[in-house]
């Protein structure tokens, strides 16, 4: 799925707005900040954070409203200007974007002098506070840290923080014990010269501990915080509640316990006067800054020295990912042909196959595969104009037929036992609309295009993703979206730091690495397309990598101009069928091996 | 030519050590430091600056040495690590990165308590300074600024500072007036509430009025600085012997002469109190900026707003650019043509073509075309393996023979009436080393593939780069410079801000910006190939841009391996050679014409 998060299910509003008003009056704040983050600056939060939603009605993934007596400001990107203005409906609302026009200078033209501006700084990374602080300070104003969220004060039907079991994740899938883990990132802090470093991603914990969760929908680990000492022991800040007798047993030795409300208190006892400490500006609250330089020690921003290791997957991992896209293939070439075989036929007799029933649809065909747990993200499934908004999400009364005169796109991927998976595939059938098999066979090219690529090592993902897009370029096309991005092992479905796209991003892709490569393209009100495989990083002599495919799904060939395509481009379709059949035919039905056997042929 | 300037010429160096370190004995410093940058930060520098070179004996065009009582610690890039090692013997020399082990860190490491370096502050920019003067501090030394430079007090035979004429740039030319240039910039501070902008660039001064000069070789313009105050009055500080009356008539008439060494003295005076002054860091010594802050004004750096507007030529310019690029056309095309009737037969003879005669020749050439004045850079002519050198200079006693059986490369370009030009062809006579035809083949379709590629608004050069290295990527090969820089009209051949090649460079590529196209691939002993022609960026409908070709000189066709090429680049290299026929052959002589009609058939 493109690298940006799908919509979380709206919450009720209410009165929410008068109740927060009120309750800021009896604290005298002057206005209130609410951004969508969580404690982890995740792209998925647990509805018992979905504060920005309850609050304003705005239920898109990112953005943030400030709360003021007389006015409710919102920021959002592009992807939201339309949506933020459907969802928070009312004179007092204004909107705003969140990049070109920044919450700041709003707060720098509104604030007055003495004015009070709360925040939850568990919620608004360092960045963001600073750049809130110096406006409040040229406009006399001051910025108020809210112990207990304002929010949380007043919402009555807050659901309950997520309280999902921890589960160990045996190291038979993991390729490494949690001992080893720990070791080696001990070392690195003390090569770094920290004393500790703070961790606040759920899934870097997730990763090192060897263990898995289920708090947040389609994110398979706990949410908790860690503090890791360079002297070598691990403090896990997690709600004993999700904790089992089996896992305790299963932690590393270096790990101690603490409750998950601890985190802020042990933060601060062990930040001593001139102890250097780490911790990843980007995916923490300016709370653990702030702690951190309380008690006079070294705030020490940095990336988490867990995300790069944790992205270049060691053989175990990348032999589990592979082995689940060999399951994830059989779904889908099941599901590709059932759609292809039924879309007509239902339509004629009058009941079209729905966007929320394909959706069931490959759920249920991923539900019959070896080790299958759980969708990995909402799944994107999308007719005709739906597949042009690349977030679209079939739920609760959006649900359009899938007629054989409108293409349709399905991007959908599972949590499986030994890792993570994400595809799209773009499907016709019969007759299409106007521009439609140019943008395709396009499409196709861009994709091609990259995963062929051989690539000096140093090379990063901004370096090449032109290389993707120009097949586009050329006819005047392009897209509004990142090429790749990195993905996890049972972990997020989006995994940074590498990312292949226009915005620099100074990783190299390394061997291990596994990304998406993407492409797509959109024309408003009538199709969206994309095609979708994930790969891994490997070398290819000479200091040179490539990219080796992992995800095993057809490709429909209709819709390809022939006469656009090179020798190369159609011998790399030829032999990806002819693969994935010698690697899915054992498992496949025979409508399906049908179905793929029609796409071996492509003229 | 690639993007990093040819070897300057030698000075002696003597004793010239130890009488520094005398001079540094009598100031009570501990060390110097000797970059190569003059007071510009230009990338080349009159003899009279090569203080570098006359101190260390090192020639490169880009290192810095620190001397120090006891060891002359030398920091050179990459490209030089082995010719720093030629050049300065002796057991007092160290040798050192000047990225990997950046001598800030040297100096951190050797600094004793209380030590005193001194510095020349018009050569220092700021970021280096600060990096120096943060490691003084961590060991208790200071950095002291001195305002007469040491090294010109003990340089005894120190070339003068040069004195060329400064001549009108004429309106006819330039496109626009200095008066609307300056009025036009003056807005640009208004709207960056500025009070002024310091500008010490001298390309940008001579663009802005219109003027040219003579000072560094290649260069065209003169040396000078200038405060452009928001208030209208451009305060131009140049050495009043270089100007004429004919060319103070000329001038805008908001400028106001000042002698050149009256800079700092009047930078200071305008510097009151919370004036906010712009300046550019990365081209000015740290002078400029200790002046304006010694003064309690705002020092506000940025890039200099002269830079980007320079870079977007007008139609006059750009028609000037198209007309002189003909000129120089009809130069390469002669050029090709004798050299290929030539080599073989004075081989034969025992009196082979040399190198020197070779760039020679189109200087002389170059000398019969309208309009032409001067070379635009040191010409890299180069046989054999001197061609894997990529800033190679054919002087002095480097004077290699064009042998038959070895190929040959020429980088070369003028300065004409109207512009600049730059390109760069390789040739082979007959014979060929193992490897030079794939790697001459895969070199075109780099070039073509850039040269042919159509991108949307807000593509910058960092992200297309490796559209032109994939040709080679794929072979395993790849280039260890830029692919492609700015060019002045009738400026520097190295023009910034925009620039194509790996690092990140965030600035769009725009409609009438011009810029090198030039792949290459180099064979250490063996053999160099690079291809390069001068493009204009243009509009191409619907929000997209594409390069068009300026340069018109016969790229040779008999190494080309035609298996390896696609219709589209064979069709393209047809119409390149066409389309250079139809514009040059009323002015080619009958042999360029046939040779030119000789590498019109492909196969």
């Amino acid at each position: 799925m493109p690298d940006a998060s799908a919509a979380p299910v709206a919450t009720s509003q209410s009165d929410a707005i008068a109740a927060l008003r009120q309750r800021l009056r009896d604290l005298k704040l002057d206005a209130f900040i609410v951004p969508r983050f969580d404690a982890h600056q995740s792209e998925y939060v647990a509805p018992h954070d979905e504060r920005l939603a309850f609050v304003t009605g705005f239920t898109g993934s990112a953005g943030m409203a400030i709360v003021s007596q007389d006015e409710i400001a919102m920021f959002v990107d592009g992807r939201y200007s339309v949506q933020v203005r459907n969802e928070c409906l009312g004179p007092e609302f204004t909107y705003h974007h969140l990049f070109d026009t920044p919450a700041e200078q709003w707060l720098s033209a509104k604030a007055q002098s003495g004015w009070r501006v709360g925040f939850d700084p568990m919620h608004l990374p360092p960045a963001w506070y600073d750049r809130f602080n110096t406006a409040c300070i040229a406009r006399a104003a001051a910025m108020e840290p809210c112990q207990t969220n304002p929010i949380d004060e007043i919402w009555d039907a807050q659901p309950t923080p997520p309280l999902a079991e921890v589960t160990p994740f045996p190291t038979q899938f993991a390729g490494q014990n949690a001992d080893d883990k720990c070791r080696a990132l001990v070392q690195e802090l003390g090569a770094a010269e920290l004393d500790f470093f703070v961790e606040t991603q759920p899934d870097n914990i997730a990763w090192l501990l060897n263990v898995r969760g289920d708090d947040v929908a389609f994110n398979p680990m706990p949410q908790s915080f860690a503090i890791i000492e360079a002297a070598g022991t691990v403090h896990w800040f997690v709600e004993p509640r999700k904790l089992t007798e089996e896992l305790c047993s299963h932690l590393a030795d270096s790990v101690t316990l603490h409750p998950h409300d601890a985190f802020l208190n042990t933060l601060s006892a062990l930040s001593e006067k001139e102890t250097r400490v780490g911790f990843d500006p980007n995916f923490s609250g300016v709370a653990v800054r702030h702690t951190i330089e309380a008690e006079g020690a070294v705030a020490c921003p940095l990336a988490s020295p867990i995300t790069h290791t944790k992205a270049v997957k060691n053989p175990v991992e990348l032999e589990g990912m592979r082995a689940c896209h060999l399951q994830d293939g059989v779904a889908w070439t099941e599901f590709s042909a059932w759609l292809m075989a039924n879309v007509a036929p239902r339509a004629s007799a009058g009941a079209p196959i729905t966007e929320q029933e394909a959706q069931e649809k490959i759920l249920e065909l991923r539900q019959q595969r070896s080790g299958f747990l759980s969708a990995s993200f909402q799944s994107i499934s999308a007719a005709r104009g739906n597949a042009a908004m690349c977030h679209y999400a079939a739920v609760g009364d959006r649900n359009a037929p899938i007629l054989p005169e409108h293409p349709y796109l399905l991007d959908s991927g599972g949590q499986y036992e030994t890792g993570t998976t994400d595809a799209t595939r773009s499907f016709a059938f019969g007759m299409r609309p106007e521009g439609y098999d140019q943008a395709y066979t396009a499409v196709f090219k861009a994709f091609h295009a990259l995963a062929t690529l051989r690539f000096p090592k140093g090379t990063q993902g901004h370096h090449i993703d032109a290389i993707c897009r120009r097949p586009l370029w050329d006819l005047g096309l392009d897209y509004d979206h990142g090429t790749g991005h990195g993905i996890g092992h049972r972990l997020s479905v989006h995994e940074h730091p590498q990312r292949i796209g226009k915005p620099y991003n100074p990783v190299d892709l390394v061997p291990g690495m596994v990304v998406s490569i993407e492409p797509g393209y959109y024309d408003a009100e009538k199709f969206g397309i994309r095609i979708e495989n994930i790969f891994e990083v490997k070398e290819d002599g000479d200091g040179f990598l490539r990219f080796a495919n992992m995800t095993y799904a057809p490709i429909q060939t209709d819709m390809l101009i022939k006469e656009n395509l090179t020798f190369e481009e159609c011998l790399w379709l030829e032999q990806y069928h002819a693969t994935l059949l010698q690697k899915l035919s054992p498992l496949l039905s025979e409508g399906a091996m049908s179905w793929v056997s029609s796409v071996l042929r492509l003229s």
